[in-house]
């Protein structure tokens, strides 16, 4: 099998580019992975982590990019004017075959943005979308749409469907993944328009649609994809976090607020160290930008090494499985 | 200062009539409140029910409505339909000036259909509301709408804002309650366009508005009131019940998955009983229909005795603020 080379922001991120170095490093030490890392940044900056990190220059190509668009930048406007960004030069990378997967802690918008624009959508797919796999109580619920597509026609969800179940089975594995649509309610002619309309086009999608499933359900376990639009999808995730945490405060205070529970939580330190591991997306490997012609995977923007790491792993298992 | 009437509807919810009249019984035996009772339903149970939970007859009024709307009926039909069902027989009650308010365990959809109905609107209201109390960190947050607007135009959301921060201010005593508009980032700019086009109509909407919140800050408690679409509220409150039992039974699977952990869970019963109590909606007293002219508080379909109580007390203490 040829190599294949996998494209790494290296200016991308609130942690660039120590934590982007660092997750290089555990993917060079793991000889599991079959792909070259080609690092985009800054190449002085980028041979200066690299020496501060013990990694051989050979161990890595390098490919110079000095820009870096932020966060805060209207992403299409920047990806227009930030020709020598690192996630310009990055996707342009993977356009030109020099590499066949990009990663970057980056920009959500100019991400896919750049990727639209100079890697293109997959055959039939009108909008790529952003999937997050979500812990539930036994495994992960693929959710999508969580990127940009906050308006969306009712073709588009039943895409989303068809990615993401593809997704699923080819890269996780997942027989006949399951897959819902995100309603207030169970039966077909609840919700809005766009879900009520979105509907029989998921039935008629060649997917396992098992229906509409309350958001209730999801963390439940229910299904394997739960489709929405990126409104819906960003509010729930971003709900999730904010919930776990407001959760976990309230179970703190109250355990440390009488001395008895207050014993009983530092024995239980174990168990509640194993609950935050199950929380921890580090390995999850960030979140596939799916329908475009080659895999994107956005990294959270607060990624350490780990999780770059769980990224790189994620574009090699992809490429294994795209040759197979 | 005159009695007022609260009508409760005995056949709403999963447990009615027996939680409807036990929440009734704590209500006779609670002095400070000034209501009287109307219970709405068949005669024939309520009177048998009455004398099981040994309340004297003559300390409730009955009106008698033997049908019943079931949650799975189409809301507008059924009410067109069940002229003698409790939800549209206690919704005239209010019309009528027999009560002052109307408390229903029963179909949110035939509740507020039947309330717009007979009820009417307040003035400058196109579209009522449902405010669910989301407990935060440091107290409650007041999602609207989590009802039955799924589709929304700008205008409602800025009635919801106006709607909701009357609310909190009258009836939780908060002075100038923050107001916040659900979304996917706190730009002015981010959003789909139902939030982008509301939010101007917000700033000028005189209330006080704080700008677009994340969903991850509400459960942190950043605002008095949430706003947004009911297929975004509704979404929002199924996945918090989800989320949170999810969250619970990982913690007890791994409080429980070793010796010491399982000890340290056993010694630190008492305070996740108080985490519990914080998470218990009971107290909270239903969730008020906003924006028709009387009010209408829907209880939650599973609502015990506890529960119905909370709706009694909180239609008393709305009368009163009403009358000062």
């Amino acid at each position: 099998m040829e190599k294949t080379v996998i494209a790494i922001d290296a200016s991308g991120g609130d942690n660039a580019p120590t934590s982007v170095i660092g997750g290089v490093a555990l993917a060079i030490d793991d000889k599991s992975i079959a792909a070259d890392i080609l690092l985009v940044g800054d190449s002085e900056i980028i041979e200066r982590e690299l020496e501060k990190a013990n990694i051989s220059k050979t161990a890595v190509s390098i490919l110079h990019a000095p820009d870096i668009i932020t966060p805060d930048e209207v992403p299409t406007t920047a990806v227009r004017r930030k020709k020598q960004s690192s996630i310009v030069v990055g996707t342009k990378a993977v356009k030109e075959g020099t590499a066949s997967a990009f990663v970057s802690a980056g920009s959500t918008g100019a991400l896919l943005s750049a990727a639209t624009v100079y890697i293109g959508r997959a055959e039939g797919i009108e909008r790529p979308a952003l999937g997050v796999m979500l812990p539930n109580r036994s495994g992960f619920t693929l959710l999508i749409d969580c990127g940009a597509n906050v308006d969306c026609k009712p073709a588009y969800l039943a895409q989303f469907a068809q990615m993401g179940s593809d997704y699923m089975s080819k890269i996780r594995g997942i027989k006949a993944p399951t897959v819902g649509l995100i309603n207030i309610g169970t039966e077909s002619e609840k919700g809005n328009t766009l879900v009520k309309e979105a509907y029989p086009l998921l039935e008629q999608a060649g997917v396992n649609f098992i229906g509409n499933v309350e958001a209730r359900e999801v963390p439940l376990g229910k299904v394997d994809v739960a489709v929405c639009d990126a409104f819906v999808g960003n509010v729930l995730l971003k709900y999730t976090e904010g919930l776990a945490t407001g959760l976990m405060g309230v179970i703190k205070d109250e355990l440390l607020a009488d001395p008895i529970s207050k014993i009983g939580a530092l024995l239980a330190k174990r168990g509640f160290k194993r609950v935050r591991k199950r929380f921890n997306h580090d390995d999850v490997g960030g979140a596939p930008f799916l329908g475009l012609k080659s895999l994107v995977v956005k990294a959270h923007g607060s990624s350490n090494a780990n999780a770059i790491y769980g990224a790189i792993r994620q574009c090699d298992y992809f490429n294994k499985a795209n040759v197979n």
